[in-house]
């Protein structure tokens, strides 16, 4: 923990308001690698919170699993800094599920069933769905998140605060009479404060929004110093950004991104788990090479280099008598490195299970400074038992449309925010992916249509040379009017360029 | 593709029937990281087939992403090794779908719809439901999979298939006067053959299944030699297994393990989900240090090894002037990581977002094999913003018993293994999990049970010392009877000791 302590430690030096802004709690479950058998086994748990220090261990029927079976384990650290609470032991929320059976050996002592864990109201239900909100208006809520502006007026505040379900802020109208109106006053609820408001929902008079909070309560979690907190309302560069990467997901784009990422991913293993492949966690630390030597991050212990002090002579990396590094005193005995892809141990799993797909961390350490080349990325590797080309067409077709349709239809507010701000007509070039039929031309097929197209391409077109960007995009914008296209048949020459 | 190769050439080494006893086909997309727009950009794709070199390039209307942007992106390279089929161009299935609008620009070229992706028939389906696949009896279908035994008898031989997708097999019958019965009597078909059998599900005269495949046709895919295939129908170590960690997926049990892994994985992504949490990809490669340093891999480029030749001079290793290695020619220019722990990310999000989790890999250099330690394991890493302690119990226990009632309700055949095979009375534990309430006590409270306690200990109990295996076994065995304990509120000394 006190390493963790230190990493906060230096968050908050860079910006004040990080932790203070916040109460938060962590919850750690590990399902470990290589398990044997498909029992959570609660280890132990551990908890720090400001009234005092607080451990918490977990234990159940589980416990009692042989450890000789290894076993898919599932620790809990909870690490809680509370700041609205500061009750350590938890209260029996509904006394209805607090019955707990009494053994007749032992006598009565105090306990308490754990409380049901209940979905909050976020700003992305309230204001989600045909009406804008309209359907709860009356309703009594509290809205917690992150204050994006405070407009003091004459006889009201308006709060816009963001919780993160959404782009969408929610309005909350605040008079001078409410609880907790002196932070306003002295001018503690700026851009970026934590904030909890209580309210009730009421139709907006104002036109950007169909209803706003009529806040009865405010209670600061954490202030910001506006002179000092680096996300102010504006349009902020990817690259300064960078700079305050701890504080980029409170922007509109990345909290977008982190939404539609997050529903990918979740249609992706849906859109397998309907089709009843198997997913198959590949190593990520791996002495086989799928792609060829010469791109692979090497994993080691044997130079000891330490965050504190990162100077490492060189004379004490293990050598034997020749002057070669001595890897047989390595972590593993031999070389090890990062994966470049899970692909063999998916065969491996596709020749006894059918169907199976990897979706897990990738790298490369090629040194291309390119948007297209990252040393770490997550990938999707499906494998096809008894299947052909076709198969595999009509799979990447199908995962295609089903995440995209996903997205399209989960993350409507963020996919309009991008459409509008970062990436024009997305949505229709999406739709048409979801849309339109998927079209299928060898290469010879498309350079017969490039040849004969009036288009003037900056790149020649001729039989067996690669296929440009220009070229791409004419087959699929012109010549088949946006539908998606499947190249095959490529030239051999061609084929040993590109892998 | 020439990495691929040798990597499966390896494979073949080790046991010939591998691949010859499949068709295999790979997909892969790949979901850079740090991706800022929400967008798929088809790049390219490959494929290998016996009847020629063939490449797929999949572009689509999001093809003209702007390259500057970033982005999440997909790309494909399908891999078909190709046996019951040898056509390369895919032919239209369905003509309804293959309408595709012409341009008015260029003339109609040849060109078809990609066909739609149908989930298959498997053996789950088959003989899952009540009635052990008798609504299915009279219905013509194909298996695939691989043999589990072929037993010779005087009119009929019947055939063991298992196709991966549950742990039962399909019993087939081959009478001699099927069309491929001459692969039986060349003695090719053994346990670990690849076949497709044609036939009518029909009522099976034994009392060990329902229903049995009366085969019309037996394709032979791959063969095996009896001689040297080392996954025979009996009982093999773990030990052994992990010789030809290849074949292992084709044991009752890690087939088991991997399906119910999977079943856990999706559970805990739909878990998070339904209750509004953001996923996050926190960096595997890492330059902060959650949990102290000294237990990290370190992730480089400045070991140049390769997988041809692993001797690697001590003198390769660039430093500086000083003796010292140096940093400034590593990939990063600074030394980097293997993440031990996504919390400081993760909390990052959630003072942004609200609620948010981590799912992936985590590693630790500890040196320890116990069955506790693992280098490689996932690692579920909840964060939760506005939350308390009472909140953090509440998550823990709702996850766990979401999971493992996912797990028992859609691995039933599953766990029903592990109970008779690998752990004797799992599924009655779990189901306590599911269905008893989580009771809560204090460190204090735990010790006064565990000291009125007839019992005997082997570890003596006193406040101030760790509660020990057999301490917790007592309190959720005895003291409450089968219920889950979350015990709260340790010592400090204790927490000094675990964490």
């Amino acid at each position: 923990m006190a390493g963790a302590a230190a990493g906060t430690a230096h968050l908050c030096t860079r910006c004040p308001s990080l932790l203070m802004s916040s109460s938060m709690s962590t919850l750690r479950y590990a399902a470990r690698r290589l398990a044997l058998a498909p029992v959570a086994s609660l280890a132990s748990s551990s908890s720090q919170s400001r009234g005092g220090i607080s451990r918490v261990r977990l234990m159940g029927v589980l416990a009692s699993t042989r450890p000789s079976l290894g076993g898919i384990r599932t620790t809990m650290e909870p690490c809680a800094r509370r700041e609205l609470s500061s009750s350590v032991r938890a209260k029996v929320i509904e006394s209805g599920s607090a019955v707990v059976e009494e053994s007749a050996e032992v006598e009565p002592v105090p306990s308490s069933s754990v409380p049901e864990f209940k979905k909050r109201l976020r700003i992305a239900e309230i204001k989600g769905g045909e009406d804008g909100g309209l359907r709860l208006v009356g309703q009594t809520m509290t809205v917690r998140g992150w204050v994006r502006t405070c407009r003091l007026q004459k006889t009201f505040t308006f709060i816009e605060v963001n919780d993160g379900s959404a782009v969408s802020n929610i309005q909350a109208v605040v008079g001078s009479d409410v609880e907790g109106y002196d932070k306003i006053e002295a001018g503690l609820v700026n851009t970026g404060a934590s904030v909890a408001i209580e309210g009730v929902l009421v139709e907006s008079q104002g036109s950007k929004q169909k209803v706003e909070l009529k806040a009865t309560k405010l209670t600061l979690v954490g202030g910001t110093d506006p002179a000092s907190f680096p996300i102010q309302k504006k349009k902020l560069s990817r690259e300064y950004l960078r700079s305050v990467a701890h504080l980029r997901p409170r922007t509109n784009t990345f909290g977008a991104v982190a939404r539609v990422r997050t529903a990918l991913a979740f249609a992706t293993h849906q859109f397998f788990r309907e089709h009843g492949f198997v997913w198959v966690a590949s190593p990520i630390i791996t002495a086989s090479d799928c792609e060829g030597a010469g791109e692979q991050f090497c994993v080691t212990t044997l130079i000891p280099s330490s965050h504190e002090d990162p100077k490492t002579p060189l004379s004490k990396v293990p050598t034997t008598k020749d002057g070669l590094i001595d890897w047989s005193q390595d972590f593993f005995g031999k070389p090890a490195f990062l994966t470049v892809s899970g692909q063999l141990n998916g065969e491996t799993y596709a020749t006894a299970l059918c169907d199976v797909y990897t979706f897990g961390p990738t790298f490369r350490a090629e040194n291309s400074n390119t948007t297209r080349h990252l040393a770490e990325f997550w990938m999707i590797e499906p494998e096809l038992a008894f299947a052909d080309l076709k198969d595999d067409m009509a799979c990447a077709t199908a995962y295609l449309q089903y995440v995209v349709k996903y997205v399209l239809e989960n993350c409507k507010e963020d996919m309009e925010f991008f459409d509008k701000w970062v990436e024009k007509d997305i949505v229709t070039r999406l739709t048409n992916v979801v849309e339109k039929p998927f079209v299928h031309v060898t290469y010879t097929e498309a350079v017969e249509l490039l040849q004969k197209a009036k288009k003037k391409f900056e790149f020649p077109v001729k039989w067996g040379a690669d296929l440009q960007s220009e070229h791409e995009r004419y087959l699929t914008e012109v010549a088949f009017s946006g539908n998606p296209v499947i190249v095959t048949d490529y030239p051999k020459v061609l084929i040993c360029q590109t892998i």
